[in-house]
């Protein structure tokens, strides 16, 4: 009874803010509904307002090959004809996952994933399997030599005041999911089990490590490798969010990655702040120039773009770097895009995993050739011609291009200084088996690259300037190439002071 | 005569703005009005479209406890059946007012202050006077250890080309207005009279030091401490801007308390950026998910939040201390909240007015205790659970927590090699007599808490993770202190350079 | 017939976007739509949303003078009576186009100049003309000592291990336009022909060196100086745009002119941010308090400002310069504006192109005088006093101007240590005909004046304090000089160290 009263009191909430159909909810949904819209308004109102609640994915599969949203043929037949709603997908596939427990008589599990996803939108979650961010996680704490600057970044360093260096502690798994792993991914694991009181008893319920995190190469519990919500976040999915740079921001707004304050400073990021209260973020698909007059960063990187007669100008893809003949950022030197997503597979000529050598030649038989770069750029291209004349379109990636070079060559002059301290016995690296991130000299070298010429890439990359030059630029190129040779004339020739 | 053709104006500019009700400013307003419309139709205008221009204080005591913004139970008669206009503020209290004047009959103030505003929004005022904010003035310049900070900030350093130091000659009061005292809030002093031409002659108005000043500790010329207007603006006062993050970045943006753009990178910014077109930023109480879905600033420090059915998920409060268990930024080491505003009462074991000793211990007598500290998490926990499960809340606090050691560990690091430079006379600190922020590992050791340990830290509360490893986070915690060993280093060993 | 069909087309859509009238597009602009529609639709769809589709110079000449956007009194007869649309423009003036080519029987020209569009706004390009922005190219390329800068920022600094000082090639001219240049403009050449594939066939279109660009001192084919798209971004020119702070933010946000952020960060940036969406950005003239109730940068540097009565209270003005006293960023020390826009012609007492000595007094005779400043002043607080009381705006600017003087004081500071290691051969300098921006010392001089006193400034100037403290402002200005005068310690008495 109270069961029913309930029931109408959402569906009544829910007629007061959607078009969605009444009766379209399940009566599984309708039972979390029951306790959990009192609980978490938020979480049960941001649902309400999303297109999960207001459509069943079998009128989504109704609509015209552009305009759908659903990239399966059939979805499961449990879910078909109701709301998408907490039951939907909190119990989707449950024997997969570790962290199902039974709740009030259902298989419930908290952590919703690309898997879980997969039911509606396979292509989606196949193309991103395939995109380099589904393994953030992996590639970063796979990989020694990133392992080697998180725990350098990330760990406790202590002075008991004597000797010349800190004694530096591993970080711990808090820390780390705090830190780098926030945006990476952390690995969630149930680490046993907790008990939360509740109206109707105590329950017991999974405890998780490394949540809370929506990072883009989690780990999750089934298995699978990712999070949608890192862009579509829950519980609203709302294709606004993931048309707006905000949600880019999240992860690509520091000095390492600054991609949305190089697009904010740029002319697309100004007619998007100036212009976008007249745009239509809903449109699907989304047409240039009527639903918006500037890109952002979906627009460029994933989404399903048409011209005036719905002619296609880019197909929707979520495996990103498909429209990406370079690797700008997060590594030592540009580099053309490596052929896997896993990046833990590459050697470069010293063993290493990285896509080029501390000089800069690149590791070639893992990345990909000219004529696949060609592509990317053409189909990048094809996407800037619909606002740009093809001089402007070409003039503007011949500077990126030399923009790669030229910041290629600002950090091998960096290294070229590394590597004289190292063989002079000013700091100790690689043939010391040292840490080649432990001293200051090798702080300066790492934000030669992992700042300054990541930065000044972007900036050439999206037309936004400042990032090129004063702010994180090749100021900060130039300067820091003198401080790092001036440290070691210090080190090097006291006498000549 | 024209008295009456100008309030007339001034009524129908009202009309075509607003709804409110013909007659009820009062003829003293409409006498201000009849010249400040024409000189200032800023002011004006902003007023017109305030709440305050469009009901009287009568009519906001008959709504409902939960959507009442006035929170005394009677309002002074003369201004209870009126707008609340230029003269229902600025002549009020006028005996406790050192800067009224006599201005065209009326006794007239010019800086309206917290005491002036309890007239109707009492409860406000006290909790706001609890609140460690109301005192941001005088816990600064009471404090000879944040003095000698912000001498050698804002000081003028002089260098005649001789010597190892340069002269600092102290900073004047315009400096000071303008750097610290922006935000902390000046001392605001009649010094004297000047003259005003105007059309009506010429006119004595009191001379002011230290204005302007909308500062949030401002002390005032009634004796009062604070600036409503600081996240108020005048003349509009209106909720949706006290409520919207971008008042409180005016104060809490640099890298000192990067507040605000730590809550931009955070998912929570990311859903006001995208959604906040959508929100009601009006409603009194507020409603969690119907009128918001991600939090701003003043939802979890300030705002009455009510649930599905009006639930009170937190009380309204002005104190917004009392939602908060640790002090986080503006301190060397993190610590338990304060017991009292008035922070210069503090003395730590070696007799600073510091909540901790340099090397980290609390003063323990003068900050809450751990039950305190609980209570005040479960307000907030309380709060974060409208839209989260209970796993998630307590992973994200005992990050935080784990987020404040590791920090203060840091921040010890770098201490200790500042005292073994002071010990072995490498720098000159405490025991010399010697400011403890004037030579260059000086200012490595504050940055090492004032920026990098407090951004850490706030990207943790708010999960902002940018602040906590690239930007100004772990990734400087790390880099500073290598380059303060290696300073100590240089300087206590020429021979092994 | 094809060309028939694909004009209605193209009215259809207009219809359906805009109030134009039927037949307002000329015949030529209707041939350009043809192809172009369909090729760009980014532009097309920008250009029907514009002012410039939806009416015609001959009705924008019927309004009154102070709602009237067209700045002649007659424009040319062949574009008076309709659409300003592609043919408009893109073959204006051809013959002075060295640009122009022949494009299916049209002589068209890529790069629309202010030249052009002087047709009809002649007033804004004279005034813009005498603004210093129009030079930005030419004052850095032809002067010497800046020219000295942007090769030590962008030339490639190569290390060979040996030596103390790293070779530094010249940049090449697409890394200037990627970075000085991308704001202060390119110089566009016409360099040879590019063949480019259509459905016409094969076609010949001018090479352009230097393209794209939109730089506000850009060297245009047709030898005017200047591009309006600079803030009017194409192919939309929406006067909406150009007062938002967004256009001004291209190239004002990096640390060396923080104007955006500091506007942001002050109660102006706040009000802006808050009620933006209430404004109207788009009435002509602007009604302070009724369409905006806080400046944007335009407010006060460009826009025409109209009070209750329209009374105007400032006037329009594309000299930007006409409403600033001082100069407060890019230079070494602050002083009086200069006389002329170009600013090549300027010797200080070294006879070096800086119109203040090295060590801060003023090449006067090419400045304002201290009458001309009042006056500049007057205009500015004219505006300012449309909200603010006159105390209000007298202890602002007696704020600035303190400003003014202690950091040119703390510049001074920094060129005194730079001077005495010039002198002491710790490094070199003028008198050893070397670059003064090529060394450690150097470089950090040039962020004491390019970084944080200009910042400082900039936070006096606009109210937004953070950026005069902590954020590059005196904080970075006292640490800069004590890490100054300690290299020169370091580097004069190593026995002493």
């Amino acid at each position: 009874m109270k069961n029913i009263w309930l029931g109408m009191l959402v569906l009544l909430a829910l007629a007061g803010t959607a078009t969605a159909k009444s009766g379209s909810i399940s009566e599984d949904t309708e039972t979390c509904l029951e306790c959990h819209a009192t609980l978490h308004p938020g979480i049960v109102q941001d649902w309400l307002h999303s297109r999960h609640a207001k459509t069943t994915p079998a009128e989504g599969l109704k609509k015209g090959k552009l305009e759908r949203r659903i990239s399966v043929s059939q979805v499961p037949k449990e879910i078909a004809t109701v709301a998408v709603g907490c039951a939907e997908c909190h119990t989707l596939n449950s024997g997969k996952h570790k962290d199902s427990f039974m709740h009030n008589g259902y298989n419930v599990h908290t952590v919703v994933t690309p898997n879980d996803c997969a039911a509606c939108h396979a292509v989606e979650v196949e193309q991103y399997g395939k995109n380099v961010m589904s393994h953030a996680r992996s590639n970063l704490v796979k990989n020694p030599v990133y392992v080697s600057l998180m725990n350098e970044v990330n760990g406790t360093h202590a002075f008991e005041g004597t000797g010349t260096r800190m004694t530096v502690s591993l970080p711990n798994e808090k820390t780390s999911a705090d830190s780098c792993l926030f945006c990476h991914g952390t690995k969630i694991e149930v680490t046993g089990v907790r008990t939360v009181e509740s109206d109707m008893g105590d329950m017991e319920i999974p405890k998780l490590s490394g949540w809370p995190n929506q990072g883009v190469g989690r780990l999750n519990p089934d298995g699978s490798m990712g999070s949608c919500s890192a862009c579509h976040t829950r519980h609203r999915y709302s294709i606004e969010m993931a048309r707006k740079p905000h949600t880019c921001s999240e992860c690509h707004k520091g000095p390492d990655v600054p991609a949305y304050p190089v697009y904010m400073v740029s002319k697309m990021g100004n007619v998007y702040s100036t212009h976008k209260k007249d745009w239509d973020f809903q449109a699907v698909p989304w047409k240039v120039g009527k639903d918006f007059t500037a890109p952002t960063c979906a627009t460029c990187h994933v989404s399903l773009l048409v011209g005036e007669d719905k002619n296609v100008i880019a197909e929707r893809t979520h495996q990103m770097n498909n429209r990406l003949p370079w690797r700008l950022f997060g590594i030592v030197y540009a580099h053309a895009h490596p052929k896997s997503p896993d990046t833990t597979i590459i050697r470069n000529k010293s063993g290493l995993p990285l896509a080029t050598d501390l000089t800069g030649e690149p590791a070639a038989s893992y990345l990909i050739d000219a004529s696949e770069q060609k592509k990317r750029r053409q189909t990048m291209s094809a996407i800037c011609l619909s606002c740009h004349g093809s001089g402007w379109v070409e003039g503007h990636f011949a500077r990126l291009e030399n923009t790669i070079k030229t910041t290629n060559e600002m950090t091998l002059t960096a290294t070229n200084i590394l590597l004289t301290a190292w063989e002079k016995g000013a700091a100790k690296g690689l043939s010391q088996n040292d840490s080649i991130f432990n001293e200051t000299l090798e702080k300066k070298w790492t934000e030669q690259w992992l700042f300054f010429a990541n930065s000044t890439r972007l900036a050439s990359a999206m037309a936004g300037a400042d990032y090129g030059v004063f702010a994180n630029g090749r100021w900060y190129l130039s300067r820091n190439t003198h401080e790092m040779l001036e440290w070691l004339h210090f080190k090097l020739k006291p006498e000549h002071h």
